[in-house]
């Protein structure tokens, strides 16, 4: 087990992407109007790169021109910060080409924001990190 | 209720500071070596601006020198994709004054990464918008 300076346990490609295929809701980080944004999507993975469905239109759409984004999914238990974390850096590139976008659309990712006029962003998964947190909690939480 | 054009309800600031009073776990956007990364981190809010206790020497440490980060919240079930997210966009700054130090620690966040060397970053809520996710969830997610 790698631990980093700060103690917590390095995760590699590998693990990373085991996480990463169980698919679901993460987050993407990129500039929207000169702003950083985040945005919470739903993807799939398609062999190692990573699928969101969203639609023409959207902030999300608007990165699609092979941007640099982040992508990150995490499970942090707030009670002892127990948990793991993926970090994702990659180029973001609607999928244009038809066989492509039919192997998209096999995925079943629900759509989300303007149903309407679907398209999907692949994102490369070229910069892969992940990091299994461990306990440090040492005064609890602001109450309710 | 106000809905945006992709059909999500938009969320007032009164709201979104609401949603983040409840403090916990969120995701903050900066740059860290030229690169964008997404961190998970618990935080609390101090009046109108949000607190996040980390320490010197790492990527969110080096993010306080007065640069604009992204912070975001949500709370989506990937099986509806129903939901909500909030996001901050606003200085982040160390907090340096000692008075303040002590309002922070007064929060009760606990340690995270690198309990040994606490600082305290402030996120000013400059910019706060969110939106509630109404579920348009037209097909299921690939299974597990």
């Amino acid at each position: 087990m790698d631990v980093d300076r700060h103690g917590f346990e390095v995760l590699d490609r590998e693990e990373c992407l085991r996480l990463l295929a169980r698919g679901g809701v993460g987050r993407i980080g990129l500039t929207a109007r000169a702003l950083r944004v985040i945005l919470p999507v739903n993807y799939a993975l398609l062999g190692e790169d990573m699928v969101v469905r969203t639609s023409r239109g959207t902030n999300l759409a608007a990165a699609t021109a092979r941007t640099v984004v982040a992508f990150e999914i995490d499970e942090v238990d707030p009670s002892d910060l127990r948990g793991w974390s993926v970090l994702v850096t990659g180029v973001a590139q609607e999928v244009s080409d038809p066989d492509q976008r039919r192997r998209c659309d096999a995925l079943g990712l629900p759509a989300w924001a303007g149903a309407e006029n679907t398209c999907y962003v692949r994102i490369s998964t070229e910069i892969v990190t992940g990091q299994r947190i461990l306990a440090r909690a040492v005064s609890k939480l602001p109450g309710p």
